[in-house]
């Protein structure tokens, strides 16, 4: 972890913070620490700094935090996920947390097994571990907003226009498509489809709610890869 | 699996394989095909084309192949990576094979733990499944070719020269660094370092043998998405 992320249960005092958890264990295993190092830490949703250990021992770690910079920005861009198998969900909800993505939704298409649907994987509480993992490993602090829509029909037509409003509307999906564009920097509402892609009807939907169809070349790319693929394109 | 891979032991006539592993059980399980079907399929480190199902049991997959495409280009690129932890060894097996890598380098580095050179994870065996994952996805058949440099010094002084010779020799590493530059599209050697980043003389090594900083933003990514990350920017 590059930054320890502090919540407000972790506070004992204005700029005192008192640590037991598995960041203490990582502090002494793998940071190696010792009383008076300093630690890059930040608050959930806040801003970031400097946390200088007061006390270290195996049961607590005592720090006093000096919190004063901004979160990096945020990537302008919503991404549209059909929702994959709990294992990839997981990874997803880390990956997007890493990459500074902060509205994700997860949506029904064809080819969602309705299983996923019942998945533990979906628990406010394991979201919010696996966007912690990808929070401090990017030095971020803002956790993604996540919603999820269980019906596609009413999501393409009644929420996705308020969704993308203002932004550049692209559908990544193989054949009859642009090539992704590079350095495109400007708010883009995403979509990328399920293992196995979207039908041929879903396409229409999107296409018809004014989405151009944008490729990542010739080569069928797993979801949590086609992800940082097209957005390390669009870009700088 | 977007594609079958076949070896040369699943050929009982020139043109007829038989399967009984676990593509048998994927194709019964997940394609759910049936006989007269067809199906993509292509030889291991050779040509594509489809096969179509002459009998079809739980025991065995009789099919008669007809391959004469040839599988996608390769990418023009040469990637060393810091030898990373067993898991992510894996997976970044796997995603090479995805994206197309055809050349491999793990590397040792200060932040390299030592332990990680003896892991059952770097047998052959292990690699070559790792890989077939990958070039099924992606509709390939061409396996990478791995190398591993368990001495940095010997390795940056000896050999990348020749190995980077010819391309475009980029450093993707935080810092001091030019942004990660888009649409490059000719032969180049990407060198990616450790969790925790090359040390300064690392640093200092490559850039003695002509190799040019790089960087990815401010957030700082796992290397397995650093890699798709940095891939994604330098080719359209």
């Amino acid at each position: 972890m590059n930054l320890l992320i502090l919540f407000d249960s972790d506070f004992i005092d204005e700029h005192r913070v008192c640590l037991r958890d598995r960041r203490l264990k990582h502090v002494l295993q793998v940071h190696q620490a010792q009383e008076g190092d300093t630690l890059r830490a930040g608050k959930l949703n806040g801003s970031l700094g400097e946390g200088r250990i007061i006390t270290l021992s195996k049961s607590e770690l005592i720090m006093d935090v000096s919190l004063h910079q901004s979160p990096p920005p945020p990537l302008p861009l919503t991404l549209i996920v059909a929702l994959p198998r709990p294992k990839m969900f997981r990874r997803i909800l880390r990956l997007s947390a890493e990459l500074g993505i902060k509205q994700l939704h997860f949506i029904h298409s064809y080819r969602v097994e309705k299983s996923y649907w019942q998945s533990p994987a979906l628990e406010e509480s394991v979201q919010q571990e696996h966007f912690i993992a990808g929070l401090e490993q990017a030095k971020d602090t803002v956790l993604p907003t996540v919603h999820f829509h269980r019906f596609f029909k009413p999501f393409v037509e009644d929420q996705l226009p308020d969704i993308s409003n203002n932004s550049h509307k692209l559908l990544c999906h193989p054949g009859d498509a642009l090539p992704c564009p590079h350095q495109h920097n400007e708010a883009i509402t995403l979509i990328i489809g399920p293992e196995g892609g979207f039908i041929p009807y879903e396409v229409e939907k999107f296409k018809a709610a004014d989405f151009t169809q944008v490729h990542l070349g010739s080569r069928i790319y797993r979801v949590e890869h086609a992800i940082p693929l097209a957005i390390a394109k669009l870009y700088d």
